[in-house]
């Protein structure tokens, strides 16, 4: 169900899909299908990468294996524990820190899984699904607990399910989940020419964009 | 147009925005309306980012303004110099690299740049546009054009358009152009309890998808 307050309030026209996905920290119990499941990850495996290096793993956790949930929520720092245990799937973003083809480190492989998660995040949108990324994690603890070898490093976590209703949750997560979306406005975000110069167009003297 | 080649052949079901997104090395040299490139930034804007500081900056150069489009291809390697220049639109993706809130090291800063840049590239896709982003670019040269201040950082550079019909291209684009996408089979990507170990509702066993 749609949270009309986390449709974002855009300045020019978007695909749908973008203005209403977002980051929720209440989830809801119910699990995630596993067909659900196959298409968000199908959706991140189809993102662009530099070299098509894909560097992105995923390790995923399911709430009704109780104890390899517990495992992967201990790889949360503690203030994302708190909301992120609602979910009913968690997962690890891993970066591959090395190319494939030489071995070489690969400057766009952070960038690259933020390319997958946000696929990733607008599968779930089409799906109704919700996802909260994290870089709030234990890296090293994740190492340890998944045997992650050198060359690769976890990156994120990715708390996922379906948003809660917001009178479901306590009053804390309420007010960050009925919180309106703020963004900077796009003047201090595009430039031209030279640096915080805004792009002329970006202004819409003509009144073109509605 | 859609070029069929390039839909992704996937092997669960994807939202039709995510499986025919693609990045063209051929673009065409119509240009991109005020109207589109305001909506393509507008979904950059609302991408997801930690503790949401949205540490994405764009500096934006048109074919038109033939001066400005010049001194920007300068700031990509050569190799990336030879078929971006047929783009009528260019643009750096520039970090910030520290927090507004506390000036620590945002440690999620390249990552969100690729939230960002994937948001703006799905958008492109539902105008019908391309966005072939290249981590091959000369940071320094951009700081010096652009004056981009210390704390931030060209990590990326945009080629953005109409992709080219394959028939006006030469046989080196075209031949990147009309290749089958591939990716990793999702087996290989996404893991359960350790790593390598795929996930067991990966395989779909029950054949639930189609």
């Amino acid at each position: 169900m749609m949270n009309e307050a986390k449709r974002a309030r855009t300045s020019h026209s978007i695909h749908e899909l973008i203005a209403t996905r977002w980051s929720p920290y209440g989830f809801d119990a119910r699990p995630v299908s596993e067909s659900d499941l196959r298409s968000l990850f199908e959706a991140a495996r189809w993102a662009a990468s530099s070299y098509n290096e894909q560097p992105w793993r995923f390790i995923v956790a399911r709430k009704k294996d109780a104890a390899e949930f517990e495992r992967m929520l201990a790889c949360l720092v503690e203030g994302n524990q708190a909301w992120a245990r609602r979910a009913p799937v968690l997962a690890l973003a891993v970066a591959r820190l090395h190319f494939s083809h030489n071995d070489k480190p690969n400057p766009a492989a952070q960038h690259d899984i933020g390319m997958a998660t946000c696929s990733l995040q607008l599968q779930a949108t089409a799906l109704g699904l919700s996802v909260h990324p994290m870089i709030g994690i234990l890296p090293q603890r994740a190492r340890e607990e998944y045997t992650i070898p050198q060359g690769y490093e976890a990156l994120t976590a990715l708390a996922l399910g379906y948003a809660a209703e917001l009178d479901a949750l306590d009053d804390t997560l309420r007010r960050r989940d009925e919180a309106v979306r703020l963004r900077k406005p796009l003047s201090e975000l595009v430039f031209a020419r030279t640096w915080k110069r805004t792009a002329a167009w970006v202004e819409d003297p003509t009144g073109e964009s509605s």
